[in-house]
């Protein structure tokens, strides 16, 4: 495998106009998913989420798939052994890219299954190639929903629809998928990466980072929360963060000025909890 | 500004056949948001709340906007003073539409944006103008997604797309924001009054008024509770309400005898805590 | 009315490759709701539960309805006399399909009103004729929305879309009622149920019985709980259910072998609850 060669990096990172391009790299092995790789991806992400010079980030796959699933030789190991696991309940959690206060559009440029499709689905949002391939494909191996995906599938598509896809493992492509809403854009495969990119660095010039650290939060938490607790949170976080901000000052002035924003770069040591409302 | 002008009041209400349609009408500001208008909003709710001869609203804008957001003036006011707030948290909830038990329906007539939206969403339906634009516009002035919409625009579209329309704050029109979830209709702007009230006079005739109050209730509560708390809701409606009320016996003769229902108006004394479930 | 007449069961069972069909039928009613008929669904629903044979259940109508509603007998009785009910707080809740762990599809192949649609709600998947009528039907009857759909409803559509449907009772088809997210299919009436079978048969033959019977009781589960719960609720199946069975093995041996799987029946005695975490 290649998961020790030095002069092939596991996950590549590529960097343009505050835009962070992660890539699945296991070319030997169509970027199925191993826990080094893994490992590397969520190093990515903290490491890019902590550089200000990234605004955005995209996960894509090197040539010509996302990520198939799980190395099936690995799975073979386990088949042989049913000691030798991954150990899921020791590593950290695939949900780490939603704890990433910076937007994560996944650029879907090939087979999507398996542990691949729940990277997809922990990423912000979903741009799909209209040749890529997505399937649950767990039924398939005799597998539960692993690692959430439970919970995020009926949240993006419907309860009925993410438990077709999760009975049948059948295979979604393009205008489907954007129908069911699994994905947010279908474009033809040259056309993937460049609109990720035209849309990633739209956010990374107009949209304001901190607004965007905590819109993140705040839809992720809210679904956990009562609407009177999700409402209550934006006023905190008026109060505690947003109201004093320069991107505030910022955004209402380049909007009355009628010019581009210049926001400030994410500060990682922004609040994750903001303070509780004035007393007054 | 026209907020303290008598002879053009902040909000109008009219109405007819059973509905009340209520239009934010700040001609100088584009229908932008108050908080003069917010509480004359509400107030008019609140008194068609009580009001035996209203059993649907209407909520749309006087002129060619809906609710482009907040006053911009207050925005700069904002920016130029910080401990200029509008005070959200003592403000009365943008939820309030959702404790009105009538169905309220939002006609977008025009830009609808910011706030506007919120209280677009916090309606219980949306008919759009397919000239209308919509957009969270938030991300662009360094602001979190106020008031809550953090909850009710995944519960609509899905976690993605809410985050790419928070992220972004791009436009959306027409057929994009119906297939999207976001809206329920979409007409030509001469035809968004009248399809509008075609269907409030619809169910003004046709459902019966403590059913769609209760229903009402039933929904925005069964958003944060479990499957079986829901059914047990309404068995418990059904016992203490539904059971013994006029409606139901109308409801049932007059489909029996092939003839339009004469449904009771509400009473606003209907309780919001059901009985108990009966104990043999 | 039929419900004791024994040469015809009020509802049919019929199987076929794996795939039990059941029936309701009463055909001098329309297959209108009784309470007879609600027993003998759940009493086939568990029998077909702990069948080996049977790995997929297809709930539909016989004759041209699939259920309209309660029986109009029942409702005018309850007009006249408030004192007769059919006692929901007594019955087993109609949420009992979503506790068989089997997929369990509802072939809609006609009119689905009332309690006839809140059944197809809590079959897993919908399948619809072109030519079907769908319903609330509630809000015209002067009833609130029954026995949890107001829970369901707004999971599968979103929901303004529930709203609408519950407000209006306005009577969805085909097109419309796959773009809302009601159904999963549509096909014209004489493709109903060829290709439901088709579509039952593929999993019986190519998805793992205790896979989906895992992957059933994590979704509704998961409809109620946080993200991190559905995660770890997840490792907990493998380590307690999957990773020793034989479908998994049999499901990654299959697939590297590029043969059909051979899967095992569905074990009744499959834990409802996993055990615990690991403590290493």
């Amino acid at each position: 495998m290649s998961d020790s060669t030095p002069q092939a990096p596991i996950v590549l990172r590529e960097d343009t106009d505050g835009v962070a391009i992660l890539s699945f790299n296991r070319p030997d092995r169509n970027n199925s998913w191993s826990v080094p790789m893994e490992l590397e991806y969520y190093r990515l992400l903290r490491e890019c989420a902590d550089d200000p010079a990234v605004r955005v980030i995209v996960v894509t796959g090197a040539g010509r798939s996302f990520c198939p699933g799980m190395d099936t030789s690995a799975l073979a190991d386990q088949v042989a052994d049913p000691t030798l696991t991954t150990e899921p309940h020791k590593r950290a959690p695939i949900t780490t890219p939603r704890s990433i206060r910076k937007p994560i559009i996944a650029a879907i440029n090939g087979a999507c299954a398996g542990i691949g499709l729940i990277a997809a689905m922990n990423c912000d949002i979903r741009f799909l190639s209209s040749k890529a391939k997505v399937t649950c494909a767990f039924s398939q191996r005799g597998i539960m929903a692993e690692h959430g995906l439970a919970f995020t599938l009926p949240r993006e598509i419907g309860t009925s629809r993410a438990l077709d896809l999760l009975f049948s493992s059948r295979i979604v492509m393009g205008q489907e998928a954007l129908d069911l809403g699994l994905v947010d854009r279908v474009y033809e495969p040259e056309e993937l990466m460049p609109r990720t990119l035209e849309y990633a660095r739209g956010l990374a010039a107009n949209s304001s980072p901190v607004a965007m650290g905590v819109i993140k939060q705040q839809v992720y938490e809210a679904l956990e929360t009562t609407h009177e607790e999700a409402r209550t949170m934006a006023i905190r976080w008026w109060y505690d963060t947003l109201r004093n901000h320069h991107d505030f000052k910022e955004g209402v002035t380049s909007y009355l000025e009628k010019r581009p924003p210049a926001f400030a770069p994410w500060d990682p040591a922004t609040s994750t909890v903001p303070a509780p409302l004035p007393e007054d």
